[in-house]
Order: C-alpha cells, then sequence, then structure tokens
C-alpha cells in the first residue's frame, strides 16, 4: 500500500515543501510513497514551487486506514480528518507535542529548530542521499518562510547553516529570492475576511480551552487592520460555528518584525495576561513578536492552563 | 540547574542503564546532568550493575519542576510524579507514544527497535562520542534484557549488529553472560505476591480503561503459578486501591519463550477477545508470547479503545 506523507491543515511553505521533500527522500530509499496536502497554497508557497517548477501536491479530503507519514505537525486537530485510524509511521516535525498517539512504536523525529526542512537536510545525508537543485530550492524556501529570513527568534544557527548550504546546491541568492517570496505571501489587500484568517492558521488545546490562532504576515499592518470590522465579524462567525473559547489573529509585519494582535472571544482577557498588554478595542501591538510557536502558544498556554 | 534524566517507574534494565548511559553521553557533551530512577532494582538490573561495577542511580520521589531528560519512556502515568509541570528537553525511547505532552518544541527520537540502547549506541556515533567498556556493558545488558536474548518478536537487525558491537567493547560473551543475567532476574521464590506483581508492570490507558500489565520472567511458569491464590488477592487489592478496570500478569518462560496470562478484572473478557483464549481459572497460555510492547498492549488496546 502506498504511504502518503503530508503536512498540517491550513498548509504553509513548510509543510507543503517537506511534504514533497520527504517524497524525495523516501523514494530514494526505495519506498511507495505520495506527497499530498491538506488544502489550498497559499501565495508563498505558490510562488516557491512556481520558482523552483515543481508541481503541487493533490489535496485529500480525508485518510481511510492507510499507512502515513506526518512531517511539520504532530497535533490530531491539525492534522488529516481520520488521523486516529491511520498507521503513523513516522514524525518528523519542529513543535511541541501535544494530542498525539499511536498504537505502536514509530520513528518520531522532533529537534527544537526553526524549520522541518532542516531536520529532512540532516536526514540526507544521514542516509548518504543527494539532494537535487529543485529540492534544495522547496527546502531553502521553507527555512526563509519558518524564520522571515532568520529573523524570528525560533531560527536556530542550524537552521542558517543549512539554509546557506541549500541555497548554494539550488543556486539562489537568499535574501533577494526570499524578499520577493515573503512578499508574494504578504498581499492581503485582494482577500476576504474569511481568506485572510485562514492563510495560517491553527487550532490548540490549552487546558480545558479549544484556542484558534491565525497568523496573516504583511508590509503594511494598518491596511490589514483597516478592515477590522469586517474581520470581527468572520471571527466571531467562526467562532460561533467552531466553538472557540478565544481567536487570536496576529497581524505580523514582515519587513520590521512587529506585530499587531486583533483578540476576541470569552477567553479574551488571557491575551492581556499573556503578553501584558491593555486591549484597546480588542487590539494591542505586540513588540517584537512574529513566532506564534515561540512568542504565542507558549503565553497563552500558560495563562489558560 | 542540574538535568535529571530517568526511565519508567518499576525500573528495568534498560530503563535504569539508559538514564546512566544518557548521563555519560550528555556529560561528555558538556551539560550537567545526573541519572536517576523511579523505584527498586530487579534482580537482573542489580546483576547488570554490580558485573560491571557501576554505582545505581539515586531514587527520587518526585519533580519539581526540572529540566529533564526521559529515556525509555513517554507515557506520563509511567512517569515521574510531577512530571506535567517538568521541563522536558528530549525524549529517546522505543515505545509507542500516549499521554504525552510538552508546552514547547524538544528534542524527540523514537524508533521502532527493540531497545533504547540502539538508539543511544547511534547517538554516540553521531556525536562522535567513545564508549566505554562498562557504559558498553551496561547497554548490552539493556538489549540482552528487553530481547530476551534476542528471542523477543521486538528484537530488530539493529538491535542484534549493536549488542554485538558493544559486547565486543564490553568484552563480554553474550550467551553466557546473558542467561546469567536474565536467569538472576528470573529468581521468583524469595519474593512475595506483591513484589512479583511490581518487578516489571506498566499502567497503560485503553479507551476508557485503565489497564495495568505486570510482567514476571522466569524459568519455570508452574512454580510461579503454584502461588495463584496468593497473587489474585494481591492483584484484587492492587485493583481495587488504584481502579484497573483489567489487570493482566504475563508470565513469561525465558528459555522456552512462552507465557501465561493470569488476569483478572471487569474488563477480563477483553483478554479472551484479544489472544482468541478461553480463560481456565483466571488463566491461558499465550504460545510464543513474550513482549508486553509488540504481543499484548496492541491486542488489549485494539479490543478496549
Amino acid at each position: 500500500m502506498k504511504i502518503l506523507t503530508f503536512g498540517h491543515k491550513n498548509p504553509d511553505t513548510d509543510t507543503v515543501t517537506s511534504a514533497l521533500v520527504m517524497e524525495d527522500l523516501q523514494k530514494a530509499l526505495g519506498k511507495d510513497i505520495e506527497a499530498v496536502r491538506l488544502g489550498d497554497l497559499n501565495g508563498e508557497t505558490e510562488y516557491a514551487l512556481k520558482h523552483f517548477n515543481v508541481n503541487a501536491p493533490r489535496v485529500i479530503e480525508r485518510l481511510h486506514g492507510e499507512d502515513v507519514i506526518l512531517v511539520d505537525h504532530n497535533e490530531f486537530q491539525q492534522s488529516a480528518d481520520g488521523i486516529e485510524d491511520a498507521n503513523i509511521l513516522m514524525v518528523v516535525d519542529h513543535h511541541r507535542i501535544a494530542n498525539f498517539e499511536t498504537a505502536g512504536p514509530l520513528y518520531y523525529r522532533a529537534e527544537p529548530v526553526g524549520c522541518t526542512a532542516t531536520i529532512l537536510n540532516k536526514m540526507y545525508k544521514e542516509h548518504g542521499v543527494e539532494i537535487k537543485p529543485e529540492i534544495a530550492g522547496l527546502m531553502v524556501s521553507a527555512i526563509i518562510s519558518d524564520s522571515l529570513l532568520f529573523k524570528s527568534p525560533t531560527c536556530t544557527d542550524e537552521d542558517v547553516k543549512a539554509a546557506e548550504e541549500l541555497a548554494a546546491i539550488a543556486n539562489v541568492d537568499i535574501q533577494s529570492y526570499g524578499l520577493d517570496m515573503l512578499k508574494a505571501g504578504a498581499n492581503t489587500a485582494d482577500k476576504t475576511a474569511e481568506e485572510l484568517l485562514n492563510i495560517d492558521a491553527k487550532s490548540f488545546s490549552m487546558g480545558e480551552h479549544e484556542v484558534r490562532v491565525a497568523q496573516v504576515n504583511t508590509v503594511d499592518i494598518d491596511e490589514v487592520l483597516s478592515r477590522q470590522e469586517e474581520l470581527e465579524n468572520a471571527i466571531n462567525a467562526e467562532t460561533a460555528q467552531e466553538g472557540y473559547a478565544l481567536f487570536v489573529l496576529v497581524v505580523t509585519d514582515i519587513l520590521n518584525s512587529n506585530s499587531k494582535v486583533l483578540a476576541l472571544g470569552q477567553q479574551q482577557a488571557a491575551v492581556e495576561k499573556a503578553f501584558n498588554v491593555v486591549l484597546d478595542k480588542n487590539t494591542a501591538v505586540l513588540e517584537g513578536v512574529v513566532s506564534r510557536k515561540k512568542q504565542v502558544v507558549p503565553q497563552l498556554t500558560d495563562v489558560l492552563s
């Protein structure tokens, strides 16, 4: 039976490319495997795939008991529908572990680095498999994306070193290619409020609460928040439907490495406590915050657990 | 702050030695770390430590927010009391993942091999750290213990290869040393029923049920089960106190690689279903069964989930 490999829902660049990279690596090791994805591509990922002339993985709706390899995630609520009954052979990830469970032993490799691609780069070396230029291009794109061109606090020396190695193989200039790629994902004007909320959104269980944390990258925070009323209506509708205790939209300025948060929901006060801010019309500036994983989720988890 | 490293409660040879081995490796990498254990040593582990002249780790009662590295387990109910509030830096394990959660990213390395020592052996190589003879001796002891001298179905080619490498460094004959070590752990006559039930016992969440699976290695199954009434009284007392839905005692003949199961509790019928046997006076022969991890827990989980 063919193995399926995929990243999280609301796929971002690291998740989509890591599935393609895992497919490439496992095929080189003789496995029958296909990369798939769990949703639409964002503009940034489309830009990267086009630049390196790689086809997007096909979309799947749900699993039906397949053998699977997870990349860039482990929490079941972020994974494919039907994950509970899949046979998870392997996980390669760089996030916290939560709401994850298997019936039997498996390969699990997590490292606290900035990007899944950085771990995959090691795995190619360990297996002695050469990285093709277009695969290296996808991997360097993932590192640029997850690290916001090395500016995120999640970025480690290992990520920078891997990106430099991979850029050389892919023959791209990290800074110029990277800025073009990030800007391609920061085009917010042509999107509906619902689309903005779903570019890069994940659900988290924090204590008893289900919390939604969406992030939008932009070069102009004010432009995004000029649509605050429209965004709030969309957030309230989604919250009512999904039962979130808290919905946090983090709007991140990718050039200046700051964010503004828009927070709604019954647990709104947790945001003031977590970031030591006072919400003004449901918003607050989060100085220097760019990483959901390191600067938003643990702080909210601490308050809500 | 000093890092603590430890394996599971009711420590066995792999768990105790892997903590000592992790301490040795991390010290070589410059870390301030101490191996500890969560309970009494069994006879087999005492034999191995004495043979290689290594002191046992000290016992801890509970954690108080320390930085920790887990070896040979991940499920919180098998870990130290207070694990929920510890800062888990790393896990090296070869079991399924369940009831495990962190607030932030970490190193997690699991592989579906027979023994934690086999993974640790790779880590020494990856870090370029030489393995000292007494450390190699502990590691080969762990592989012999977990694989019952390579006879368990959990044993992989990687385990055999690692054991051979390590035996050469430790300068021991695997077969003769291994049999002596296993026999040292198979002395059941001098133990109370309560002690027998706790030599090697773990709790598992299966669906809604809490299940206790204890294993006793012996060279004479009949000798152990001649004390069935005493064992049943002890099982019933422990079940009443802890609220287990099922208590399974697996008595394993280490020479002939068979087991007899003694099962009590409200979910007793799950044992008949899981192993396709009929219990006679609460017992049944499990032909060829020696591995709790591969031949007992998944089968019971399937029936109870």
